[in-house]
């Protein structure tokens, strides 16, 4: 008998009907002797009528009203979904964020979790009831409704599942698993059976919208095994977990990732002393307008070029924001491209094996692809290249690294 | 400077455009120096939608998540006009229920207040700030959320006012007083100043609907003024308070109420013993058939006639079980009538004053309409006739009685 937490988002809620679906679900596990509790998220589209009710009222509502608002999407779904439980004679009981103690810190809007009490969860669980717990919401020590942000169920999902020592936290989403790559540019890309959670991080900031990046954080650091699954089509899904794990097979490479919202950005002739990059890159920040990749080669005659990416919706911004900053610092012109995609190959493998980027970079020359920026992690390589290679560029790689559904089987 | 309670219900805050009004109206009473605590309803509809979710998840809903599901209406509303008035540069702050700690008790749907802590909104008025309650809802003494059933929200805004002492609790609906009668029937009905509890009390179950039962009788418990106002139009209202009060002119009949929902049931021949009365009632209580008048007449050859009046969405269904009844109790046939209607005199006047029920059935008489049904209590004599009578018999005795608009001047 293991204890699984369960969240099921929007999509998965979005109709009484579906509801009624995942209550099937959670009664089917509850009847092979597990113990269940489950998290939800608001009703999909009920997040986003609230938020136009909130635009009608202010032009600028208060971040802590904004949390009493948006906290009822998801106490509107547990409500219902108890009520379905029950109707099937399921014993259930449904909590709010505050009723079950989540504790956050006092950022509404974004807040994070500081504490769950489990005493009442524990109780329920023991007197053989599902308990259903609202995502996305909790409260401060003084009992003001919070919000962890946009997303965020999954976040108490795995919360949960960390101070109950769960077994596992099955995340359902309308995808049945995490795959090597977009199965929409790559028919055969393949769905993984694991992941560790350093390569999901990697996959989901690359674009692989499947979880929370949040969440994955906090199911590594609390060493919760995430499994995501399909709400609609049944399957064993992709386990998210350590990569200690024994009988994990190591494979160089789990998945190409890639990100079509970025842009490229290049400060020219930087002189090149101590402190120029954060005299440049300070001024973004503080426009909050977050960076992704950065490079700065070696310089030459005492200046070099500083290459960066952002947000495709931050570009102009960012343009000002550096001919300011580059007027300052005496640097050069700025030039941008918005024509580019960002390619990742990530893997743990690569960490022990030598060469992977030169297969990668021989790969693309061979299909005559120019590669504009790379930049490396330790689990990951990544190239800005023109956009319109993209899927050329990803086929090519994932074939490359052995990942294509034929030779998987 | 005052402390008000003032309540507004959910027609007052359908869109969020009302909510502005209402911010407005709550913003001017701040300004004039008053401390303000706000109760609001779930914007009307909203109500209704949720409970349509229920009906879809569930035939007979867990009341315990019924009330989980219902109290987000009242939570939008709050955060909504917090919101509002924060960005009209007014300091506010919503609370649900279960925030203020309006303690219930475990009666899901029809929870009844226990206690209320008044710390938090204590703290916040002191500040400055106007605080915005969620009405119609508490918490059990565990935490699980409750509601006083519907409508309740006036009661939230009584007891707070009562438990904070408040100067006036000021109901806020769409009309802008309490009427002699309903001025649909005639026109020449006019808004008292003031009212009694008491009296206010038979208007109110006699088909006024401005406030609610509930409500009025905790008031008047709690000695706590009430004021019942338009939302729409500005005006003093009507104002309910003890009738102790020196400057109150007491006229003999303070209005004139009425009830078209009503069905009239006899039994006749029921043998005229001890019990009697209970043992043919008692199986329309267990049915959950609330039953507003019963007449019995002195007997005659050892039976008598009892009489009553039940809703009339309960007619046939209380002929079914009193059929049962007769049989049993050996009483004769029952009998009944749905097109009646019942019209009542309401005035603490008539306490100290005799002759009311001459003048009463002597202007019906006048008027040709037949009385089919007689009772009285201390402030309130009640007739039944044929519905066809209605509007006469309102206006002969709203002028008999020097109601009419005229006559006040």
């Amino acid at each position: 008998m293991a204890l699984y937490v369960q969240k099921f988002g929007g999509t998965s809620v979005a109709t009484v009907e579906r509801i009624k679906h995942v209550a099937s679900k959670v009664a089917a596990s509850r009847a092979q002797g597990h113990k269940v509790v489950v998290v939800v998220s608001a009703m999909s589209g009920e997040t986003d009528r609230l938020i136009g009710l909130a635009r009608e009222a202010s032009a600028q509502p208060e971040p802590r009203e904004m949390d009493v608002l948006l906290s009822t999407g998801e106490q509107v779904t547990i409500a219902l979904l108890a009520m379905v439980l029950e109707q099937m004679g399921v014993p259930a009981r449904s909590y709010t964020g505050g009723q079950v103690r989540i504790v956050t810190d006092e950022a509404h809007g974004k807040a994070r979790i500081q504490s769950i009490d489990r005493e009442r969860i524990d109780a329920d669980l023991e007197a053989g009831r599902i308990v259903i717990v609202a995502g996305f919401q909790g409260v401060t020590e003084d009992g003001d409704i919070t919000t962890l942000g946009r997303g965020g169920s999954d976040t108490t999902g795995v919360a949960l599942a960390a101070a109950l020592k769960a077994d596992e936290c099955q995340i359902f989403t309308d995808v049945d698993g995490v795959y090597t790559t977009d199965p929409r540019v790559e028919p055969r890309a393949r769905r993984m059976t694991r992941i560790t959670f350093e390569e999901m991080l990697e996959m989901a900031s690359l674009g692989s919208k499947v979880l929370q990046i949040r969440a994955v954080e906090f199911a590594g650091k609390y060493r919760v095994p995430l499994r995501v699954l399909s709400t609609f089509q049944d399957g064993p899904g992709t386990l998210i977990s350590l990569d200690e794990e024994d009988e994990m097979e190591q494979p160089l490479i789990s998945g190409i990732a890639f990100n079509r919202d970025e842009a490229q950005v290049t400060v020219k002739g930087v002189p090149d002393q101590p402190g120029i990059a954060s005299s440049v890159l300070s001024p973004v920040g503080q426009a909050n307008i977050e960076v992704d990749m950065i490079v700065q080669n070696v310089g030459s005659d005492g200046t070099t070029d500083l290459t960066f990416t952002v947000h495709r919706n931050d570009y102009e911004r960012t343009l000002d924001v550096l001919r300011a900053a580059a007027e300052r610092v005496g640097a050069g012109a700025v030039l941008g491209a918005v024509d580019i995609v960002k390619i990742s190959v990530v893997g743990v493998g690569m960490r022990s094996h030598a060469g992977i980027a030169g297969r990668m970079f021989e790969t693309l020359a061979h299909e005559g692809i120019n590669i504009r920026m790379i930049s490396t992690s330790e689990i990951k390589i990544s190239v800005v290249v023109e956009d319109k290679y993209l899927e050329l560029a990803v086929r090519a790689l994932h074939a490359a690294f052995g990942l294509d559904i034929e030779t998987a089987i």
